[in-house]
């Protein structure tokens, strides 16, 4: 049966990527060995982390002085990282634009270390949109922002000129559209949405940036250290890493960002059409800042409910329940996931509207 | 062709295990899905989590009021969690074993913390032993070893009596053999030796020991989060869970630690009786400090280097350089090594001396 896997993450990777994955974990390489049992030191693996930061500065046009790094735990290990590496030990500051869960939970870790404060917050309406025309202090060490908000289904669709260095958590939108890195002073990225599965994250980081805190950082969250020893400092993610190669060069063969960044806006278009265009249903995020990854929205009549879910389970739609800060429904349509996959669910919300009775 | 794989780490699991694995990444638990794109708050991935702690749990017969975790970052990540975690934010100290090239990067760690002092040290002979009677001090937070080093080829075979928790990296010998738990305030591993693939770190703790120190710890650093979270505070690293869950498993169907402590002595007296009565080679460590996991030797004439080289590989031997810091040979028999291997590089070292001419 084939499932519709709508799933927020970990979510839907190519199929293609599953079966060549699934290989190696049996044999790789021609060594008679499963990727997994060999050293990270062997020509074989260094070549697979060496591809997959290849593919991520060819893809993402990554500039010149720029750092790629594969890194293990996730977007929340960041929330830590990225102050101890760029807010100055003694009087340091860092401005962040709170958009959903996860970027408060980045401000948290950051007023651990310093004067973190939020200079916008969009929890007055359940962060139901993007805050705009936000002032970004010239005193701070830099701004942090949330690219796309997985739980709430917005995405910042023009980041902000700033005076100081723009710090972005890309998780859950990192490469469905074109983005200019040069704009950006680190990006960073767990990897189980667009890239691979969970378990390694990946960072983008203008090594000019680093060095200047006057702060002693613990050597692991220390990005010159990964730099250097170009994350093999320990032993990497290795399964994470290779899978992510893999995804990579999926979307490299089929035309890249900008082929994927068509998909995806088509894919966005077909469920938001349908989301405004359906009587019995309604969007939870403001318009213009509606994410191309996750679409959020809600039953009017909530007597359907239990009609609805019977009809999209039976149609091999997964994982389209919303998360419980929004309720109704998030369809996440990450890049793996195909337009037949949208077109299922919109037949399915359309037969609702016919038959409801 | 069957491949002996004597890989220092990431290294040799078992058939069984990958061929679960391999088909897992396919598909999983009947779900048509494969398991790297479920939701880590499925019901399927969540079973597994439970299973792998549980395991870890039964085979190592942990007592009450210890959390196990499982987490990312392996030892490296560790060597300053511990600190965060047991070290007095304000006058605290702590004790360290340096016995190998990690043990000093553990203490390096620490000591960006606070008062971390090297209580002994074999670095005088190339860390070719462990040093015994040691004094720890009564005043430190914690005394941290290392139980097996990897690259010297040195296990500690019994641990001091403390004053203070002890904290130990097990790393390269966790599942190897019996250790009374409760004898530890703390035991961490990075899994790519005898649980599974690198990308998960297990941790063992007291929880008792937690919530002393008066120090505001980064969220991610701090094992509370985790025990309180039950390991899922963000995304674990859903594959590297589940194949150590395998792997933990088929060491429970075999007898568990008491089936394969006595395979694993009877493969290390297979490889070191050849070591010592081969008048071709020789070992590095002290023969009472001999690791059971990596057995270290020279050959004595390095004329013979090539020509051992080329019947080894003819045999399919994989892996068994030495490291740059102590050159030779390396022999790594960690648990889902056949005794079969060692015999065949047995036979190949006994071939040579037959030829050498």
């Amino acid at each position: 049966m084939t499932v519709h896997n709508f799933s927020a993450g970990p979510c839907i990777l190519p199929k293609e990527v599953l079966q060549q994955a699934s290989q190696a974990v049996q044999e790789f390489d021609g060594l008679d060995l499963s990727l997994i049992e060999i050293s990270h030191r062997s020509k074989s693996f260094i070549g697979v982390m060496d591809r997959a930061i290849e593919l991520v500065k060819e893809l993402l046009e990554v500039p010149k002085g720029y750092s790629v790094l594969f890194l293990q735990g996730g977007a929340s290990l960041e929330f830590t990282m990225v102050p101890h590496n760029l807010m100055k030990a003694k009087g340091g500051s860092a401005a962040y634009s709170v958009t959903g869960t996860w970027a408060k939970k980045a401000l948290k870790e950051a007023q651990k270390l310093g004067a973190a404060t939020a200079i916008s917050d969009s929890s007055d309406r359940n962060f139901c949109y993007i805050p705009k025309d936000e002032s970004i202090p010239e005193t701070a060490d830099y701004y942090h922002c949330t690219s796309n908000n997985t739980i709430f289904g917005t995405q910042i669709k023009e980041f902000p000129s700033s005076p100081v260095p723009v710090v972005c958590d890309m998780s859950s939108d990192i490469f469905s559209r074109k983005v200019d890195v040069e704009k950006f002073g680190l990006i960073y990225a767990g990897a189980q949405k667009n890239m691979g599965p969970a378990g390694a994250t990946v960072v983008i980081v203008n090594d000019e940036l680093l060095g200047h805190t006057g702060r002693d950082i613990p050597t692991m969250l220390d990005y010159r250290t990964h730099i250097e020893k170009e994350s093999m400092f320990h032993t990497p993610p290795v399964f994470a890493v290779y899978v992510s190669m893999l995804t990579l060069q999926w979307l490299k063969d089929r035309g890249g960002i900008q082929w994927v960044s068509e998909r995806n806006a088509k894919k966005a278009g077909m469920m938001y059409g349908e989301i405004d265009r359906n009587p019995l249903f309604e969007g939870t995020a403001d318009r213009e800042d509606r994410s191309t990854m996750n679409a959020c929205f809600l039953l009017k009549d909530d007597s359907l409910k239990e009609r609805f879910d019977e009809m999209w389970k039976a149609a091999g739609i997964s994982g389209i329940n919303g998360h419980r800060s929004v309720g109704g429904y998030r369809a996440s349509m990450y890049n793996a996931l195909p337009p037949e996959s949208v077109q299922t669910l919109v037949d399915v919300m359309k037969e609702l509207e016919r038959t409801k009775g």
